[in-house]
Formats: structure tokens, C-alpha cells, sequence
């Protein structure tokens, strides 16, 4: 039985990968890409997303999404993690296809009021998009399969804050809103995602499994590697937004937990994820009035990127 | 050589023993005890530090401080926790000495100054005394030796709310002022002093060496025990008060590093300490702009509790 998803991203190196799982493993039914700024700009993002398919060979609906946060101003895209282009300022290859006439919220609402209770909305970016999705037709909390959100981090800390995660920074207004909608919702979070580290060799095997694709994979990774090189001293990279799709079909490989989400909108402590454990009691109750999620809270990490690197092999 | 301290205090079970640890060790001198609201009301703090002190028969300055904090209103004091006498509702002896006329706020301003840059401020309950000693005389920064915190939580979660801790939670103003201050300061939080459970055994070892004191440490430390067990599931307790004490003499055994602390004072993560580590970049540089300090970020646990029992045997 295949699992139909919609994967709303930021392409971005490690978002290439996770597309790349998309579309390659034989139980993922990817019924289209949905894109947002992020880790670059929206046109950037959208321009990507077109390219990766092509390279695989499959046609996708691409739909154009969120190119700025829905309230706070926007940060610029950090050109020094994943290039200008998106792709490690490797050379790329013309597009030949064009984005769908929808925009990406109204192609995650039609997409999921088509095959009510069967489809997936995989997010590894800024949740822009989710927000606008939930605002054209709040009924979709029901109707969606479930959710799985790359992003937040509990007791890991921040990777753009010394407590927030990128994807939440980026939006925390629309994350709120997308965290707290309601529907079936995991989080993947960096407690998760940085217990996977993907190594040079892990590379090679991927990019002599995916031939064009492959090139693109492997040139994007040497940038990032640099990043996580200088910024974090790991010889490696974490392969954040595969952990979405890893989780979604292996969640054998993660621990997680259920609680009650609060993302932080304003102040110093914007973007961050606040879980409250399930049976847990605080000093007063309003940390536990969110609805019910799922929240990943470790990863065997080695697993995870085995998993991977098989898909991709 | 003797460290000479002012122990600022809320007793309070850990509170109590972390007392007699400053009142029994051969290198302590304990100047006085300034007491402040927390774990319990302010005049019930006042009561218990005059008695701790009398039951070791020493005769140590009180100086009664804050009633309530700075901005925000009062909780409740956690009587389930601490027993409504703040040591575990064991029946207590009568008192016989009073308090300093002086607010601990000048008493704190007046012992530092009397002895410029020997004297070690060691502070374990919400730190309003701190912030009105720097209101009173900011100068108190240059002449202090150093600041031993019990308090806040970096990657550790929180005790009373998912990311807060109890001290910082209280009084998020005064925590605020008291942290980023510019004077020497240590941060001793739940990040070590989760690491260290102190055994009903260990209790027993304590409560033979330490006569009429220790028959009311053992004496509360029960009523404390039950609500480990039954909210945390732990036999034992946590002696987080006696961990501050335990890192200005015994600092090999924890863990540290230098960087910058924020706390948040209002919002869903109030009373949140966040730390941007030295060295560290994120997205902007605002988590890096109060001034220097340093951060337990581990202990060694077992090691912490023999150090606490052999102090006290």
C-alpha cells in the first residue's frame, strides 16, 4: 500500500534529498510539491522544486507558495548554508516545466478534499503555507491523513537561536497556527534530526543511485558540508528534512512523545517550541490546552541514515 | 583559607540542608542568611533560618528580604512540596533569636562592601534581594567576589513550567536584573542539579551526624521524598540548593561553560533562561549582548551527593 503525500519545502540541499526519497521510494505516492521561501527565496524554492523532479525523470504538480513570514518582517535566506541558488552555487540545469496556476495553499486544500483521510502533508520549511491552506478551509483538519512537520526542537536547543529552530524562527506566527490546528501532527524536530549525521561516504553511494539527480545531490552537499564544517565541526551533514519522510515510514527508528505544543511568537524566545509531556502537571494549566501531538524526542541516528542511504542506493 | 558567603534563602527542604552544609563546613564562613519568599511565605523563611541556625548552635545573622516580587504577582508558596512550614510540616522547636533589623538587600550591600572582594554572594530562592542590593548600590558588582545562582534551566526543561524553573519563574524581573548584572556569576541549574539524587540512606548518614539540626533535616526530607515519588517517580531527592554550595568548593565536579544569558519575563516562556554559548553565531546577536558568565551544564551526580553527605556526616 503507497502513502500519498504532499511535501510542502524550501529546496535547499537537504530538502533536495528528502525530495529525491520522495520520489524514489516505491511506497510514497508523491502527489505534489508545494513551496515556500526559507532556505532561499520563493522563486528560487519554486525553481528547484521543478528542477528535481525533471532531473528524476517524473513529472510533479509544483504550486508557488508563502514568500515572506504572515507577520514578522523577513530574515534574508542564508546564502552561507545552502547557497544562493539553493544548491551549493553548483551549476544547474535548465527547467523545462512550469509551476501549477494554484497557489500552494489552495493546491493542499484541493489535494487533500479530493481523497479525504488519505492524504499525508509532509512540511519541512517556514509553515506559511499550512497557515494559508488552514484559512481557505479550516474543515481540512479532518480530512487530512496527518501531518509531519521537520522542524522545532524541545530539549536541543535552536540552530538560528540558542532555543528557536530555522523553520519556526522564519514563522513563528504561522507555525503556531499550523501546530495548534488540531489535526494528526508529528513533529520532527532537531532533538531527532541531530543524532542523524550523513557522511561523505554515505554521499557517494547516494549519488552513484540517482544518476543526474545524483550530480545535483552530491555538488550541493560539499557546500553544506562546508557549513557544518566551519559552523558545528561535524565532518557531515544532518539530513534534517529526510527525517520527515524517514519517521513517516520507519518510525521505529524514532522515540517520541505525546503533549501539548506552544510555539512562541514574540519576544527572545521567538520561534521556540514548548512541549508539555502528556500527565505532566505545571504550575498552572496553560502550557497543556493545545491540542494533542506527537513529538519526536531522539533518533537512532546510524538507523535513520541507513534508511536513507537504502532509499537512495 | 576560608570562603566567607551570604546565603540568600527561601527555606525550604534543600534549602534547610543546604544551610547546614554552610554552617558546618570547615572552609564556609557563613556571614549571614537573607531570606526571601519562595519555597515559602517571607516570615516562615525568616522563622526557619533563625532556627536552622540555633540548632547547629551557631549564632548567624538573619536579614529578612522579599515578600514578593518585584513585578509580576505572587504565586502561592508549593506547600505540597515543602510543607506549609516550609519543612515538611514536621513539628518544629520554638526560636529565640530575631532578625537583623537591616532588609537583606542592605545587609547584602553593607557585608560585601565591609570586605571588598572577598565576600561570595551564594543565592537559591527567587533573587529579588539581589535586585534591590543592586538597586540600593550598584557598585556592590566591583566589590563582590563572586555570584553563586541555584537557578534556571538551559537544556534541561523546566520544574514548574515546560522550560521554567521554580527561582526564575518567581521572579523573572529580578532574575533578569540579577543575572545580567556584570558581576562574577555562576549559574548552577537544573541541568546539574537533575544529575544528583540524594537516597533515604544518605539521609539516615546525615540526620546521625548533624544532632537536633539533623533530626529536622531528616525529619522534612521525608515529606519532600513523597512528592518526588509521587510526581517524578524518583526514590529521593534532588538537593539543588546544597549544589550551589557544592560548586564554589567542590566546582571539578560539574561541567561549565562561559556565554550569555537571557531571561524571559513574560510571555509563554516567562522565567525561561536562555543561553547563546561563547563563540556560538546565530541568526542575530541579541542573545549574545549581557555581559559574560559562566553555566553548569552537567554534574557528576553521585559524586556531588558523597561530597553533601561527607559535609555533612
Amino acid at each position: 500500500m503507497t502513502t500519498p503525500i504532499i511535501f510542502d519545502t524550501d529546496p535547499g540541499v537537504d530538502d533536495a534529498q528528502a525530495i529525491a526519497i520522495a520520489l524514489a521510494h516505491p511506497d510514497i505516492e508523491l502527489l505534489g510539491l508545494t513551496t515556500t521561501y526559507g532556505n532561499v527565496d520563493i522563486a528560487t524554492a519554486t525553481h528547484n522544486a521543478l528542477l528535481l523532479s525533471e532531473l528524476a525523470g517524473q513529472s510533479i504538480p509544483v504550486a508557488q507558495g508563502a514568500a515572506a513570514p504572515l507577520v514578522k518582517p523577513k530574515h534574508p535566506a542564508p546564502a552561507h548554508i545552502h547557497g544562493a541558488n539553493g544548491l551549493g552555487n553548483i551549476e544547474l540545469p535548465a527547467v523545462s516545466g512550469q509551476a501549477d496556476p494554484r497557489s500552494a495553499a489552495q493546491f493542499i486544500v484541493d489535494t487533500i478534499n479530493a481523497r479525504p483521510g488519505e492524504v499525508t502533508l509532509v512540511a519541512v520549511g517556514p509553515l506559511g503555507n499550512l497557515a494559508a491552506a488552514l484559512q481557505l478551509d479550516p474543515g481540512i483538519v479532518e480530512r487530512v491523513k496527518q501531518v509531519v512537520i521537520m522542524g522545532g526542537s524541545i530539549r536541543e536547543g535552536g540552530n538560528v537561536t540558542p532555543v528557536a529552530e530555522a523553520n519556526m524562527f522564519n514563522d513563528p506566527h504561522a507555525a503556531s497556527r499550523a501546530l495548534t490546528a488540531g489535526w494528526p501532527l508529528v513533529m520532527v524536530g532537531l532533538d531527532a534530526t541531530h543524532r542523524c549525521v550523513l557522511s561523505p561516504a554515505d554521499m557517494d553511494t547516494i549519488a552513484a543511485g540517482q544518476g543526474r539527480l545524483g550530480d545535483v545531490l552530491k555538488g550541493s552537499y560539499g557546500f553544506y558540508r562546508d557549513f557544518y564544517q566551519q559552523a558545528l565541526g561535524i565532518d557531515g551533514c544532518c539530513p534534517h528534512d529526510s527525517c520527515a519522510l524517514a519517521w513517516l515510514m520507519a518510525p521505529q527508528l524514532f522515540t517520541s512523545a505525546r503533549g501539548y505544543l506552544t510555539v512562541v511568537t514574540d519576544g527572545d524566545a521567538e520561534g521556540q517550541t514548548i512541549f508539555a509531556p502528556e500527565g505532566r502537571d505545571f504550575i498552572d494549566a496553560r502550557w497543556s490546552r493545545t491540542p494533542p501531538v506527537e513529538v519526536c524526542l531522539n533518533a537512532d541516528g546510524p538507523g535513520v541514515v541507513s534508511w536513507i542511504v537504502d532509499t537512495l542506493r
